[in-house]
């Protein structure tokens, strides 16, 4: 089934231990829709500006990828992110943030858009993701990430955000500031009051608890000793999640829960270089030997 | 077959967010072998004062536990231990520590101790350790913990004692200082480099690491909402799994797997209250509904 991601297409700056990357390939609609594209075939829907390298774009349409929403704005740059991980790779520090065309990007979505029957929408300001979802027409699932800048400052349109999303994608440290309590199973269990059918809390390097009415479940990360940039793991996560649902088109609990750990093999590996590197070194196969390997790895 | 733990007896001070609880029950030696007690008989081997209440060892006797090693030092006092834990649950602070008889205690196996075929060294100076072995005849499996003091100030020690175990059961703030390394995965290969047969990383609220020379795997804590005090936590999954592997006699990776998992499950029981009270509320089947639970959260 069609699936859609609108979100950032930026160009990153990363200093890990590992080494520094200057200007390469980034952002959450990137990271999201390389991931899944490996399941299923997907549009970005973004905004860039004219020192956008055209090879950027050729990349991701090789690997299948619908950027016919890919917008330049004329006279722009694009959107710069400029970050440092400290040792542990978990914390990092956030040195420079240009917003540049991202902080007009109002998403105007195609008649093809608007019938996404699949939708994420990357983090941005709920009154943006909100204005998307105004224009789709039916969607089976709509599933939203959100950040701490949102919840502190933006947090009637959030909420009001929760109530209409299916789902919702957040990390361990929003959870908690989100609901006011350290207990992740009971912020997880609180977000849902809020309006989502189910919420993911991303754990970095200890993987993703699941919430729904029913169940409460965690899923630890998959070990790899070869962390070297960490960025774009939570959007890779939900790439990988969210495009085998939009593969299987189905949401029963069994298809959920596979899907949860498809997004957890694949974020393994885009941690493990810089950019997309990685991901661009694997193909379907290597992600399904990894994931035999995980679901080999939980049997006891 | 006869599983011995030698360790600390304690009365703990706890303050949590949950609330506060004065000279109640604790140590290593406590928590190791009243969670080990679902599984398998088990000897303890310890020391305490004149000021130690006599119903503590009832209890402990009550549940099955052998107490004939827990000798009553004439005129001393019991270890104390005084602790705050921060609203994350995952961090603490050490508020107070009164080795009292801990300081001088050489422990002196009995007959029946040396030969156990099952060892548990909780927590203590590599020496101490090293000398319970020198008392041993021919043990199958002989794991140890440890913690960062030892790391720190008693290098060579702790060392030596890694050439003679089987096993080495640490956090993993322990494992990156021992190692020098953020990576845990890394950081777990490194340790196996230094002698044991395996190494357990216990990450808290995110669950076990193991490593052996061919598997390397994580399994997540089980999601509790009820979090109420963490101490013993360790030495409970200690307990659980030894227990469980001191029952089926068997080492295999199927079977050391699956004595994980059952040492995160008791784990998650111990701190659903303070000091043994919620172990002591279960049973042994409630142990094995949860098992199916967690087996059950883990399969997709």
């Amino acid at each position: 089934m069609p699936l859609l991601v609108v979100g950032s297409v930026a160009l990153d700056t990363v200093e890990t231990p590992q080494g520094m990357r200057e200007d390469v390939l980034g952002g959450s609609a990137v990271f999201f829709s390389y991931a899944a594209s490996y399941f299923s075939p997907v549009q970005l829907l973004g905004a860039v500006g004219e020192d956008w390298p055209e090879e950027h774009t050729t990349l991701l349409q090789q690997q299948g990828i619908d950027t016919s929403g890919l917008e330049v704005i004329p006279g722009g740059k694009t959107f710069r992110w400029r970050g440092k991980y400290l040792p542990n790779m978990n914390d990092r520090e956030t040195l420079e943030v240009h917003l540049n065309v991202l902080a007009q990007f109002r998403p105007q979505l195609s008649e093809q858009a608007r019938r996404s029957k699949y939708v994420f929408l990357a983090n941005g300001a709920p009154e943006t993701q909100l204005a998307v979802m105004d224009q789709l027409t039916g969607p089976r699932l709509v599933v939203a990430d959100t950040m701490d800048l949102w919840i502190r400052e933006h947090h009637d349109e959030l909420l009001e955000l929760l109530r209409r999303i299916d789902g919702l994608v957040l990390n361990d440290a929003e959870a908690r500031l989100l609901m006011d309590d350290e207990n992740l199973v009971r912020a997880g269990q609180g977000v849902l009051k809020l309006g989502p059918r189910f919420v993911v809390i991303k754990k970095g390097e200890h993987g993703a608890m699941f919430f729904s009415a029913h169940e409460t479940y965690v899923l630890p990360a998959f070990p790899t000793p070869q962390v070297v940039d960490p960025t774009g793991a939570g959007d890779s996560f939900a790439g990988g999640m969210l495009g085998y649902l939009a593969r299987e088109d189905r949401l029963d609990p069994a298809t959920l829960k596979k899907a949860m750990a498809y997004g957890i093999v694949v974020a393994s590996f885009a941690v493990e270089d810089f950019s997309l590197d990685r991901l661009r070194s694997i193909t379907r196969q290597d992600v399904e030997d990894r994931m035999a390997r995980y679901r080999e790895m939980l049997s006891f």
